[in-house]
């Protein structure tokens, strides 16, 4: 990253530079993680051998439904399976046979080289959330999002060591026409993020855009060899795979860049009840949807995923951060790894309205059970508040300053000479204190994850700053951040070119809100 | 815990029977948690054993002091260390050979038979925060805190579902004379509870004060014969034992009451920076207080307890729910088990001097890894504020609505036939909904977690009720619950025992603040 932060300050004007300086904010993008911790398995070997008995039951009796999908149909009565009307049937055994051409791992390029990813193995990648109509901030509380709002996400995940990615809708950007937003979108990841990024999945032009742009940004050959972006393909649970998804899914396929197959459950009403039988579910329904990206292009680059939440069966309101959610994504990331897929699943879920102690704990269970499940690729890992219809710009520093632990965490415990630290104990012996021997002065800097954000200071040091409570604490590191901002450096003709094509490509178009 | 109902409506008046119908609390305790999980494990056998070795050559060439506690230099000398001055050196092995008398597991009973909890094993039990000086709620902010406090708090642990277990020093009652308080304090815990509770430890008269209470309040036999306490002795970490807790351990041992021994670490300041070191050090204290409590009564009940934090090496703060601390209490856990004791770790530990989002989080990060973790008995799993200088009435109730989280993610996951839900799925089909299937209506009222406090209405209807964050919907239940509080029965004849007994201790004592 010493590249980076040279380029960023020889780029600095005098008034930008000295503003830097004060706000005393480092431009840095910590590596992905590597794991060096064991994955937490909630799942008995009988158990996995059931849920996935089950699962090819439920392909080979039950089946999926390809909605107005009448090629994808067709590919599927090629590949063996018994199609019916919509419903296709799968033979035992051949969704997992179809499958195995998939990746266990790949790496997604970003432009800039320092910020490629390798999605699978123990690694573990951290994108920002997506999707919500609405924001919210402390001064102005909760508004429709607008492309203002976007971009304004786009340069603080930009600016967050800890994120890795830099994520696909972060918001929806209600005030640009349904049919134009991932122009706007697209070309906000590709010129204020050098991380790398999702593409459009609304509808299969619009992937086709997003390849097109990504032709500009990395030049068409790389992008034909390489993968640029990992999309986000949702079914339709339980059990049925529409049209819009579905083609999206093969354009990006086609051109062997990444998608996660996830089920979109909501325990109780899009799936059973109970553990077993989600697990069941989705397991069918990601075999089904894999086994299709390979009919599609064997070899092209997929992640298992899971989007799982229960639901209140009083209110019928989703919740989040709850047990059953989290056995059910530990239980999906043994799966995957059977699989020997990359696996998707956990966030910064929460259900709370507000960035308080609700969505924090709802927030910090479903990091931490993230971590633990073997998860490689963390969609919503920052930023997602009141059941992902609002993402909020304070608790997206405040999720992300929490990523920095699961960075530390899953570092693992060493136990060479140095952590042994018998030096240490025969020097400070009985009574003593160990702030000042040799072995604190050597390792203190690396010892300990520190917070960015979090208040440690004493009562009363902090009550004479104000007594400020943890939104407040975010709302000022947010400022911080984009007052610190710099646009990463891109090649101006690289520019010009998305710019224009984004021009050209809105003004052959009429607006379309839905 | 239906006879406790009846009890209470039995015993009701008509105004008090009105006010609880309209609360709808009901007055419930879980059992303790009955694991059905594994235990998540950070450390390889080898670092075990790396830990292990360098544990007895801490023991055997540094050594431990014994401060001013002669008669445990004596015991020490002749169960075969090498006593020099207070540093007892204690031969390689003789400590773990010690420690063994000490049993696995043992029952702590409660004066109500259906709360006694089991500790140790694959169980854990959860007890409230203990020791802050200061209290604090929303509508008072933070104060000393007092004996009223206290009796709150005892009522607050009394009505709480996830709590098995009335604590000891929940906070300090500042307004009593130091060497009064125990006396308030238990005859609290005595009285307006009847869960478990733990005894005094700041004085060996206090300790004994303790059990003779204890006797009033089972029968003097009963005591003899059971534990009915478990109480904390603290080692003031690095390597050194004083006459206090020792004196206090000494009560309790020879009593055969429980005591939790347990470092307490600052990493950083009370042990090595690094998590290897730390374990090393936590291994080599607890040994040798474990085997003390074995010199003093063999087959005395013991915890094998680890408090343990970070710094922040910039301010010299205290920090909580971090990854090193994490680390620590996984691996911490691991030796507990190895060396066949009950492990007492974690709790609802955050230094955020509000009940915020970074209390939250830092909680939720400590709960979660306490429950993984193994931990047999949680001190402080709730109401814990600002590095434990404050116990806070709303969080106490927002994270013992967070402890039935821990209830449900220890049940594990069946994999029986109603579980894999095959029924449901082939009624559902491909596109259905499952609220209204069979396999739902059979399953719902068990299936999910629900908690009693987070806010999970739409936005529309929260913001009608006010748009309450975390803190007010916890000021709210606080209330309710309190307006539902009542005293468990006791026989009359006890209740006035144990008033006399404290009447007439402290009549024969003057105040003393130190």
């Amino acid at each position: 990253m010493a590249e980076v932060a040279a380029r960023r300050r020889s780029r600095s004007g005098g008034g930008a530079a000295r503003r830097a300086e004060r706000s005393a904010v480092t431009i840095e993008t910590a590596r992905y993680i590597e794991r060096n911790i064991p994955d937490f398995e909630v799942l008995t070997e009988e158990a996995l051998e059931i849920i996935e008995t089950n699962a090819e039951t439920v392909l080979e009796e039950i089946g999926v439904n390809f909605v107005n999908t009448p090629a994808a149909l067709e590919r599927w009565r090629a590949a063996g399976a018994d199609v019916q009307g919509e419903r296709v049937r799968i033979p035992r055994g051949l969704a997992r046979k179809l499958a195995a051409t998939a990746p266990a791992r790949f790496t997604q390029h970003a432009r800039n080289p320092a910020k490629s990813v390798e999605i699978g193995g123990r690694n573990l990648v951290l994108a920002p959330v997506y999707g919500p109509p609405f924001v919210r901030d402390a001064e102005g509380g909760r508004r429709y999002a607008t492309i203002e709002d976007f971009r304004t996400f786009v340069k603080l995940g930009q600016m967050s060591k800890w994120l890795h990615h830099s994520g696909g809708t972060i918001c929806e950007p209600t005030d640009i026409p349904v049919n134009k937003r991932h122009y706007d979108m697209l070309l906000a990841h590709m010129t204020l993020s050098d991380k790398p990024f999702m593409g459009a999945v609304t509808e299969p032009s619009r992937a086709q855009d997003s390849v097109d742009m990504a032709g500009i940004l990395f030049g068409p050959d790389f992008v034909r060899d390489n993968t640029v972006m990992t999309s986000l393909i949702n079914i339709n649970s339980p059990l049925t795979f529409d049209e819009t998804m579905m083609g999206a899914l093969e354009v990006y396929a086609a051109n062997n860049q990444a998608c996660i197959i996830s089920p979109f459950i909501v325990g109780g009403a899009m799936a059973p009840v109970s553990v077993a039988g989600t697990l069941t579910q989705v397991l069918a329904e990601v075999l089904a949807g894999v086994a299709y990206s390979q009919l599609i292009r064997p070899g092209a680059p997929v992640i298992f995923g899971a989007f799982v939440t229960s639901i209140d069966m009083n209110s019928g309101a989703p919740t989040f951060g709850t047990p059953e959610a989290s056995q059910i994504t530990y239980g999906a990331g043994q799966l995957a790894r059977r699989l020997g897929l990359p696996y998707r699943s956990a966030g910064s879920f929460c259900g709370s309205k507000l960035p308080d102690a609700q969505a924090a704990y709802e927030t910090a269970n479903s990091l931490n059970m993230g971590l633990l499940s073997g998860v490689n690729f963390m969609l919503h890992a920052c930023g997602w508040l009141e059941g992902g219809l609002v993402a909020s710009f304070e608790k997206f520093v405040m999720d992300a300053d929490q990523l920095g632990a699961l960075h530390k965490m899953a570092e693992g415990v060493s136990c060479d000479a140095n952590a042994q630290a018998m030096d240490a104990i025969r020097e400070v012996g009985p009574g003593g204190h160990y702030l000042g021997c040799a072995h604190t002065q050597a390792n203190f800097k690396q010892a300990f994850w520190r917070s960015e954000l979090l208040d440690y200071k004493p009562f009363e040091t902090w009550s004479e700053e104000g007594g400020r409570d943890t939104v407040l604490l975010a709302q000022a590191r947010m400022r911080k951040l984009l007052d610190s901002y710099q646009a990463p450096h891109l090649d101006p003709g690289i520019h010009e070119a998305l710019t224009s094509y984004v021009a050209q490509r809105k003004a052959a178009m009429s607006d379309s809100f839905t």
